[in-house]
């Protein structure tokens, strides 16, 4: 990006640099970069930093947090970590007049985007957990049971496996499932619902994530051309990952199934986002991406259908992009 | 603040004037109010806006975010919400290099710290739901028991209570009390150890939020001694609480009670934070509170004294401020 300075302040890229994970809530962390190799960490004292690849400055709470940073800033352009907080941020604007922020997120992503060796094993063991748990989930469907009950319930079947904190899972009966981030509440199933379970969890830092929608009860005719169509869209998505083919290519090949069966506006989200240290996180695989596939990311591929008052489908896999395709990292049945 | 114009970004604000509440996660939200009356909401088609309250303008995820806002902001000084992320302010400000950010939160902030009838009820009974829990958390203690599956079902016992989420408790054993904020692990119980549940969820969007210390077998001695002198600081703290004394006294009854006993060193952390939409919202009661205790204010009162390697005390209560004095939201016996 042509910077001489950059702060790196979100709990994943500080991990990924560091490896201490920090979540700072509304408390500053900045891990401060330069083209001379300097690096400094500031922390408030509550986080114990105790990493050892960076010199740190601690605040306390009665402390100004970006007193510090102020002091180090060389003048010119700075780029900022995309979810620093304008608190933190304006305050820093206000003490160095002469340096301007840019959005500096983009270094230490671009290196995030391919996972090396230990990564790849971590993901792909989260997501083994994640068929494990997934395949709990639905043998536990039957009369009486309720969203936010059975939600808990796969929280601590992933506390089992290791997971490092409990999420809020998508676990969506009938009309619920045609919200694309319903919450979970105390909706009981019923004949005929469409379930969708969207599970993730981070585990040892590392996310797995996948969908799988199914019936309770036998589906009606709809219901079964709707499953049909949005799992040809997720192989089609699928089949088109290999090194060199832009995302928005892959976007366009599971998005061209839908379209092509009358419900292109019926799949109103992009069809996937890459995952390691957050669960959200680059390359974004969207018609709007500029990203090719490259060896070592990983990203899922999520095609859904949402018909509003009816029901959804959506089935999502990660795929580990290989040196000739790619490899799924998802194996739980459709 | 003599603000012309405020962009509140957050979920809660955004919910206390729309009454409608979408966690935006990596997305643009954003309601644009000024002097004049005006206020527009910005939003993803993902977050399906339904409030009636403002005129709004929906983007997708292929649309810049912050055009339509760029194009209504009047020249000058805009107060911005403290922790929209520096993605959107920057791409904001490169489109008008003529409006100055400054931090922003305190109009919506300072409505927010009164709490009215309503938001009082929604606070008494999560509270009343959390003495329950804790009763629950404290009677499932017995040898073999894992710290990350009693957070597990602690969250049952929330969900079941109508908790909007699960959250990752606090629920730490032995040494892991003497830190502030312990991760939950697969740490099995032992003779000896002090316990700290602290405990909180949104009910219906309004947070409770204790702590209660136990002890697993019978204490020592000096357990003893620490846990008498944080009950009597945070017995000391709530005494202290009535309309007209600034925050900073009420941490330093608390914190002197502590420090006396020799302790002072130990109690790293403020004495409590003002709570509602917000686990963690204005007022601040620390030694640098500038706030004086209103009538209306609910806030926190956790003293804590923490001995690394050994165990850890804290205990949390909520004060309702009233008019000449204060109610204790908490019940669950210390």
């Amino acid at each position: 990006m042509g910077l001489s300075q950059i702060i790196v302040t979100s709990s994943a890229p500080v991990y990924y640099l560091t490896g201490q994970w920090v979540d700072p809530h509304e408390r500053m962390l900045a891990l401060y970069l330069d083209d001379t190799g300097r690096g400094v960490l500031f922390g408030n004292l509550l986080f114990k930093l105790n990493q050892q690849v960076f010199p740190q400055q601690i605040h306390t709470d009665n402390d100004d947090p970006t007193a510090g940073i102020a002091k180090i800033l060389k003048p010119g352009t700075v780029g900022i970590d995309k979810f620093w907080s304008a608190k933190v941020l304006i305050s820093l604007m206000e003490k160095r007049p002469d340096v301007r922020p840019v959005i500096g997120s983009a270094p230490v992503d671009t290196a995030r985007l391919i996972k090396d060796e230990q990564e790849i094993e971590a993901l792909i063991h989260a997501s083994k957990m994640n068929d494990e748990v997934i395949a709990f989930a639905i043998s536990s469907l039957r009369d009486g049971v309720i969203e936010a009950e059975l939600m808990i319930d796969i929280n601590r079947e992933f506390s089992a496996r290791g997971s490092d904190a409990p999420t809020a899972q998508i676990v969506a009966f009938g009309p619920h499932c045609a919200e694309e981030h319903h919450e979970s509440d105390s909706t009981v199933i019923k004949k005929g619902d469409s379930v969708i379970f969207d599970l993730y969890t981070p585990i040892s830092r590392y996310w797995c994530d996948m969908t799988r929608t199914v019936f309770f009860g036998e589906p009606s005719n709809k219901q079964k051309e709707v499953y049909d169509i949005v799992k040809k869209a997720n192989a089609a998505g699928i089949a088109a990952v290999r090194p060199g083919t832009p995302l928005r290519d892959i976007d366009r090949a599971a998005r061209s199934v839908i379209e092509s069966a009358g419900y292109g506006e019926y799949f109103t989200h992009r069809l996937g986002h890459g995952l390691g240290l957050d669960c959200h996180e680059p390359p974004d695989v969207s018609a709007a991406s500029e990203a090719v596939a490259r060896e070592g990311m990983v990203f899922s591929v999520e095609p859904g259908i949402y018909l509003p008052g009816e029901f959804g489908v959506r089935i999502e896999d990660l795929v580990l992009v290989t040196k000739d395709g790619c490899r799924v990292l998802t194996s739980a049945k459709k």
